[in-house]
């Protein structure tokens, strides 16, 4: 049996252009002689629609694309995603498509409703295993989180008969470290079916997820013997033969593909694939952002430029009198390396005009935090404008630190339509900027930049270090209280500093407000600030000490 | 059996501040000679607590304060609402306490995961029936949703004899119209089982909702023989006494209170409860508003000082070279008519000194788009500046009208943290202007703002209806498009314009990722913008011809 598993980067909403896509792949994978084609979970609508599944018309529009991929691919099996709408019910399902109609659906059945997911929302489980027979061999469908837990699977499959190949559709959301946890479920799998394992995953960024393809084929022994690209389109072909004993073996059409070099790598490509598509997917062209000269703009500039060119990355340099020569320089060489447009606003006469205007309300203070905020909107404003008079999207340049902590301001460095890095720790960025440097073979980010002790420099001589501890530190408590949803005792318990635990958690409690009304950004890490993570603003479980 | 009611206001999060009032209302209870005390859904910690569940010591103190509150209150039978967590699975369960300790725990069967709901993130659903004896009588327990399925629930008790009373617990958020529904259902509870319903519900703003209260006790006939406040904390006292052949009667212990005069009314108690408790829950005292002179922005003003008192409501004027003197004026006399403090900033110097530093961009127009965003960013940037000196609270004017179809500058006029009238059709805020002035038996809201042309007044001469359609008709579209999920084609067979409904469609579909940055606000009609809809930003399947 041949097998093509079609890795290609859906558009939410857009069924016509994804049916498109699959028509030219089928093509491609019809010439090559296979016997079965596999498209990701939700393939014809994209992942995640969320509401628009609520919509009667759009499952009626899904069903029609569905129906008309059948008989304009009626030469392989086909089996792809959509959602389906069965007498007032709806299902996350699976279509097999064979000689020009839908010969048979399956449901998924384990529905995803955690982190980023909302399956119930939409769905009802399915009930029944779907096993077909391509070129004389048992396949089993099952879809995304059907397959990670392999001891239901085995009871569900239980009188399906012996069964060559297991066939996952996936949209299975990127984050640091996810393709080995996969791999491992893969493996498991095969190994208690006896069989070989195909998973189709779908790759491209949507709003906050990436997801990285990364699609594979196991056999029978659990090993992985062919792996699609990473963070790319692919069509994965590989011949599935089963040798008696309960053994299946995989021979991949070609060698392996290059894949991440390590974990710092995912993350820059996850960061590159969900800038891009973030970008092309909703018609910007040209993106914007602010370069201080500091680490985070930087990266996200560097990041900005692989995913879009040079030529559309403008960056803006917008000196206060607390800006330092140094930054600026830094900004500057910069935007030379990177080969990008470098334009600069001065914001002082603004800042003035401001804050006349702001002294003739009794009890303002022209030194204070409120003063200092105040650049930074002053900063947002300038860049929106900008972006309003030529239809530039604003990147921000807030890493996953700060937007905890809220060491940011609203309306102020936190204003643009995508946050790249906003779910990447400090130290992490700290590492991207080293990475970006090596695969460069050359300081495109200033080692000044890398170095230099970070601020925000909207006072004078002031230093992140005044106001929050050491990154490393906060970004212990940030991984053990965010994506760990641990105690403070807990953490004080694993050896931290309880006034720092105590006095970090308040202050990520405090400012779930901001990070409400903050772009969205990439999902790196097991828990990301957004959908992923779900807390309430009005909240008085917290280390605060407000009772 | 003489039963109470505690309606009363939690607070999400707060454990210990949540028991302590329901220890009070015991106390109160306990006077008045009640043999069983009934609190709403998730009581302990306040609903919805989003993903504190997912937090083992949330879930380990809220059981230790339902314990303590069994021991502290052992005189009087209490159903009470708690998150539990039992061998590694979750429930949405309500504790019966006894004599000093839990001594049954029923667990919710039909979670709610639909609108604002996500309880299928958070818990399993139970599958028992819990049936208790009362002062010889038997009271079958439920929450919220396992009502509203009548035939569901005469299945799901079959077995479990004749019952004299149904207890529902709930936390059922308010929307136009849900009282009435909600005792629609109430009723048909008590005529299916030939026994009394008592329904205690919370009351209270919790971010984005606000839940009305409007307990009540229907009798064996489906009559609603006894009601408690809506938008208010109350304890709501009944004798429920079968007096043979399958009818129960109940006998309130006072007259019926008045109830809200009309729908306009209603809406108009959830918007001042749900600024109050914005407000007061997160900790401001005092608020601050733009008064432009238009209608929604006094409008939010009237409720705001209502809410709050006119010595904690803040306006600010920011007049341009577009603002008319009228308008001016009408702030002005707003103000006067409030009691409120009204501050002046004029906005020209700052806008000056913008768009000479912009100018230096070549390409920008300071006659254009972008240039009328910037006055509404300056004078998001004055509130935010004053908010960050003073702590006040940014009311945000904006209503749904122009939510929906984006006709805002992001981070100028959404600029704030609590969007009070942000689900209020425009129609309907003329309706609630009018509404005020009327309960105010004088005319607080000038009748000039009501009987303008709306415009915003950023370039000479500009009108909403330069840009927008009627409000009556885009209302009716949004109502179509919007709470009903319709499609362009079924609006258009309903009788609205096609070239009309499809620009306000891709006008919706277009802004989600301003929505997506607003600050939250109360939710007044069947599906509001927020978490109650959730849609990609990313996304193709749009009315813009963008395919």
């Amino acid at each position: 049996m041949r097998v093509a598993l079609g890795q290609f980067n859906a558009l939410v909403g857009d069924l016509a252009g994804n049916a498109e896509k699959m028509r030219d792949i089928y093509t491609k994978a019809l010439a090559c002689d296979v016997d079965l084609l596999i498209f990701p979970e939700l393939a014809i609508c994209g992942y995640p629609p969320e509401d628009l599944l609520l919509k009667n018309h759009f499952l009626r529009d899904g069903r029609a694309t569905v129906e008309k991929l059948a008989a304009d691919c009626p030469e392989v099996t086909i089996v792809v995603g959509f959602a389906e709408s069965h007498q007032g019910t709806n299902y996350n399902s699976a279509a097999v498509l064979q000689a020009g109609r839908i010969t048979k659906i399956y449901r998924k059945c384990q529905l995803s409703n955690f982190g980023v997911f909302d399956e119930r929302r939409y769905f009802q489980p399915g009930t029944e295993p779907a096993v077909i027979s391509v070129a004389g061999l048992n396949v089993a469908i099952t879809i995304c989180a059907d397959i990670w837990d392999v001891e239901w699977l085995a009871d569900f499959l239980g009188n399906a008969g012996q069964i060559q190949m297991v066939l996952n559709i996936s949209a299975s959301p990127f984050h640091m470290g996810k393709t080995g946890q996969r791999q491992a479920v893969l493996g498991r799998c095969a190994k208690k079916f006896n069989c070989a394992v195909s998973y189709c995953n779908l790759i491209g960024g949507q709003d906050e997820i990436v997801f990285d393809g990364s699609s594979c084929f196991a056999d029978s022994t659990g090993k992985i013997a062919a792996q699609a690209k990473s963070f790319d389109e692919d069509l994965l072909i590989a011949d599935v033969v089963p040798v008696g004993g309960e053994v299946v073996q995989v021979k991949p059409m070609r060698p392996l593909v290059p894949q991440p070099s390590d974990l710092i790598d995912e993350v820059y490509q996850a960061l590159m694939l969900g800038t891009r598509d973030y970008a092309q997917k909703n018609g910007f062209k040209k993106t914007l952002l602010g370069l201080s000269g500091g680490i985070d703009s930087s990266v996200t500039a560097a990041i900005a430029v692989a995913a879009l060119g040079a030529e559309n990355v403008v960056g803006l340099t917008m000196p206060s009198r607390f800006s330092s020569p140094e930054t600026l320089s830094d900004a500057e060489e910069l935007a030379k390396n990177l080969g990008i447009e470098l334009l600069t606003i001065a914001i002082e006469p603004i800042l003035e005009q401001f804050n006349q205007a702001l002294e003739t309300v009794s009890g303002w203070n022209s030194k204070g935090i409120a003063y200092e905020n105040l650049q930074a909107r002053i900063r947002g404003s300038i860049l929106m404008s900008l972006s309003n008079q030529f239809g530039f999207l604003v990147l921000t340049t807030g890493n996953k630190s700060e937007t905890a902590v809220g060491y940011t301001t609203l309306y102020g460095d936190t204003a643009g339509g995508f946050a790249v890095i906003k779910d990447v720790p400090k130290t992490l960025v700290y590492k991207l900027a080293e990475h970006i440097n090596k695969i460069n073979s050359r300081q495109i980010i200033p080692a000044d930049v890398i170095t230099r002790a970070p601020s925000a420099e909207l006072r004078p001589g002031q230093k992140d270090s005044d106001s929050l501890p050491d990154y490393d530190l906060l970004d212990k408590i940030l991984k053990g209280y965010v994506e760990e949803d641990k105690s403070a005792q807990q953490l004080v318990e694993a050896g931290l500093p309880q006034d720092v635990v105590r006095s970090v958690i308040c202050m990520i409690d405090r400012n779930e407000y901001k990070r409400r009304q903050s772009p969205p950004g990439i999902k790196i890490t097991p828990k990301a600030f957004g959908k992923d993570r779900r807390l309430p603003i009005t909240n008085r479980y917290n280390s605060c000490g407000d009772r």
